[in-house]
């Protein structure tokens, strides 16, 4: 979440109406892009004719096929909209009401996400932590480690990374925003970076990487589908003509779309990386892994990085990140790099 | 909501995975429909370029404006996916946690939406009554009137009506589900049937009338927009690329989409109203004023109306209600009519 | 709940300071009186020494063990400070957020708790009705039979009429905040009031029949003790000091104190009718089982009955509650009855 | 909270029965002590007559004069049973659904309520910190501090240290739990030490120092009082016959009994923590201000320590808490010295 805010305060303002144009060298999110053709086109095949709604439905259920070939094991199949969305739903069906859930200082389910986790979970505790081996003794009831994958940070997890996780006998979520660009980059498959590391739950991204907004719910204990059906129904999640968003998600797991995607925008953080590298001024804080590069710059530099990207005073003074996507093109990132002053 | 249930226990089970085809004379629901070829074409022109996310966006912008000059005065909205949240959103704003909100006992947000408003809210308390001017006195908070127009049972509020919810000084939310069945066949304008009578909030349906899965809350309070905000935000239905619910929804007011579609849908109810009308063994029970028709028919033809429709227990036994919408075709009508046969 | 409201709006009002002195001749409610001397006793016993708190002290276990041998099996108790809580605790065990509890229409849950149920459950649906069998098949997910006895309207239900709200196969929870009352005015015996009718958990009212404040929930379904333990303690109602409810409970239970008072109730109740029955302008509009009595007066006598008791608005115009408790005396029961001017 | 739990999993759990004698030589907490009889004797007192509910009764007016001599301004008050209940109806009405909540890694509402403020508050965040004005900056809505006085480390707050909570320009509500602690300590008023100081709502405890169970909210924003009266009584804390809690806190009020017991109280843990000074193998690990004595002990010493008081794993291995109370007596506190082994 980025708001522009009074400095001051650090109070998240949100004003109306909002202003803004098509920008280009566009580096602020991977949600700034728009989407690939073939979501555009499976969307269009499936406006016509008539079908059962809230998930009775053809498109639904070849999804959740595929979706059960490519984890390989049987798994329940709840899309929604938003990470947010499919991050609290999560959660909540992990930890009781008065559960702990642990994550990292930068987790977007603590930072951006406005208290979600609580609010669906009927008042779940959310303690950020570098520190899992500490922090669970300390709680009254752990109950959850959420983890996102590729992190916040750009940083992938591999399988024995994730299982460390699950090794606290709690129960796992993973925030998989990026989880087609840590595919990508680990090339471990998903059912490594997933159950088989002991994760209980993953919310499967597709709005960041090229869909037009669809997570995808992935539920790897069978026995919490039917109340994870009851909270998503009344949180207003389950829509009615799912097949649309059915239809996105499987357009997005057909001929790689998903990790073609995900390899494009690792790459083009790579180039941007590569390129930022040896420039004065400019220093890569975080260790490039997936799509989001970490820069700390010089005074003379912060305008034209601020307006590429956000500036990240999580990672300290002038921090800016930015996110490359599946619509970043070579252009844009040499264009950007040459925009850069030498000295 | 219609899963099918256990007569017995009146549960409502969900169970997995579900089965379905590509039906014909489906008049089981507008949601079963598709969507309208100016809301993918709507679609396919935003998927290019990258702007800002979470509604700093220019398609956002531009409804905004739209929605200002269709309802006669500066608006607030908010794009969502679903009337469920939607509806839990709006009366969220209207009630505090102790608040008691009244609808009818037919409304969507008492019998389908799972206690999404109670969940929302905080913890109100809904009351289904249709008798506000008794029930009110006697709650200990009373709070909002939530009405429906057109109503679950078909009928459409004229200004007056609506005018008439405003007296009892509570605030007025409009579940407009079917706002645009509303409008086309009362003739009246938007904001007669809006504000100047009294309401605060009005969640203005696309969905089952075209679109592919957007509602719009449109605001008439601005005072209450930063808290509606931060809700839309938390319960993660502020969608990142709203690019994409905002421009289904800017399609849909351009040209009078709505309007067309609308009337269309009313105009098949009327003709397949008009067709039961005098058939042996059907009595249609409620006046049939938008796209929605409920019959009582004999025991004979109980499995072809079950098969068309849904059963519908709320209106007595042997009741039937059949929904007409946008994509309901003459041909179909007929078909279905033809299909009913004589003693 | 009776605070004063502006007669139009309906509006539960809360205004401070309040002003008030010692009454005669007070019938407004059995919370208006103090305490038996037998509870002053067992506090001042149980003010010395040091004990675990939290529950952890021979007072609880005590109490226990006295409840066991009063309900003939094996419970679990929790003390708490008032019925609402006692009442939304159990609630709140019985159903999930997305549940329908239904109640009469004249519930304390209903009527006076400002949505407690609903706040403590996460958000559960609560549904006034006179007829549970055709409302619980139109609920989306009945959890719960909420009953009172003896009832809001002063009816004991015997055990045959508490079997009956079982037979739904659904969970039943009783608010015996007059329980007493109902065990001493039908003689059946605490079991067969309560789990043998199928009842899971009773809420056993102590406050308003003669002790200073303690409810006791008492559970018959040991698999959800765990539970309810985590939201007794979250919700603030396990107190610290846990020997000074248990200890009076404990002189509740002791020399049969709690049906020793119920008894007197439930007598100067019917002393109050007999007294009123026959007088011109004074119509006893339902049946006295128990400890209160509702009329419905002539014009002249309102001033006199509102002063004693509460109008009762939900039972019609010039209806007022009288209520007696184990503090009523037959001197104030005869002083008010001769109070009453003949014409 | 402290419950036992299996060593390895960390987790709150809570067994029945419970198991307990009464104790010497008890340090475990102020709440294991019973209550002071000036207390014992207001109850009694109290126990007579009747008076309205709810809190319009003579008991809790004169309650309410006297804390507005005491606070030197205006106050409302609203007395609850548990410090749990206090901090969180506190802290719910001083922060939105969505607000962040800051206050120390030792906060009791951070450890030892199960999420209570998550709760009540409707799923705010509260985050554990020592460095406020580090985090503050970084949360989405920040809302409100919460700090303990006496803090649960045992340190008292003088009213700078107060005041520099305040200057964030966020709501500040002060857990008093040990209150009277801390005013005993410091020698400041209670004015200077909460509204003088930037506080808007103070939990003054009244439990752990001598009463049998009541903390009065003592709130210094009249605009807030409506909403909080409903919060109250919706979370089951108002209780009916309020006089018995109001009276154990006029009888506290009265003579300067809270602080003649306060500073008993801390005198004997000034005892304890003077006799603990150099014996071998003992070391004071915080600085002792109030009534706690937090010490590290040699293998040795464990079980004796462990058996006294609470192991406290957040200040480290082998560190021990020490309470005295108000019941403390100087032979238990010699008693307990003489019982260390010297090597």
């Amino acid at each position: 979440l980025r708001a522009k805010a009074p400095a001051s305060a650090g109070r998240w303002v949100v004003s109306f109406p909002f202003r803004d144009t098509l920008r280009r060298m566009d580096f602020r999110s991977d949600n700034t892009h728009g989407c690939s053709p073939e979501i555009v086109e499976a969307l269009a095949r499936a406006a016509h004719g008539s079908v059962s709604s809230y998930g009775s439905d053809p498109y639904t259920d070849r999804l959740r096929e595929r979706c059960r070939e490519l984890f390989e094991r049987d798994v329940d199949i709840f899309p929604v909209m938003t990470g947010t969305a499919g991050n609290a739903l999560a959660i909540a069906s992990l930890t009781p009401p008065w559960g702990t859930v642990f994550c990292t200082p930068e987790a977007h389910i603590h930072r951006d996400e406005l208290g979600a986790a609580e609010f669906f979970s009927g008042g779940c505790t959310v303690i950020p932590t570098d520190d899992l081996a500490s922090a669970i003794p300390l709680a009254a009831v752990p109950a959850c480690v959420s983890a996102t994958n590729a992190t916040e940070s750009g940083v992938v997890l591999d399988p024995a990374a994730v299982a460390e996780l699950s090794m606290h006998r709690l129960r796992v979520h993973i925030d998989g925003a990026r989880f087609a660009n840590a595919v990508a980059a680990s090339g471990a498959s998903p059912a490594d970076l997933t159950w088989r590391a002991g994760v209980d739950v993953l919310v499967f991204g597709g709005t960041k990487n090229g869909c037009m907004g669809v997570e995808l719910i992935v539920l790897f204990r069978r026995e919490l589908a039917q109340e994870l059906t009851y909270r998503w129904h009344r949180a207003g999640h389950r829509v009615s003509k799912m097949r649309f968003l059915s239809a996105q998600f499987e357009a997005y797991l057909t001929d790689d779309l998903w990790l073609r995607n995900a390899r494009h925008a690792n790459a083009m953080a790579a180039r941007l990386a590569g390129g930022l590298r040896g420039v004065a001024g400019v220093e890569i804080v975080r260790e490039v892994q997936a799509n989001i590069v970490f820069v700390r710059v010089a005074p003379r530099l912060r305008a034209l990085f601020a307006n590429a990207g956000y500036d990240w005073p999580l990672f300290g003074d002038d921090v800016y990140r930015l996110v490359t996507g599946f619509g970043t093109t070579e252009g844009e990132v040499d264009q950007f790099l040459a925009a850069i002053p030498s000295s």
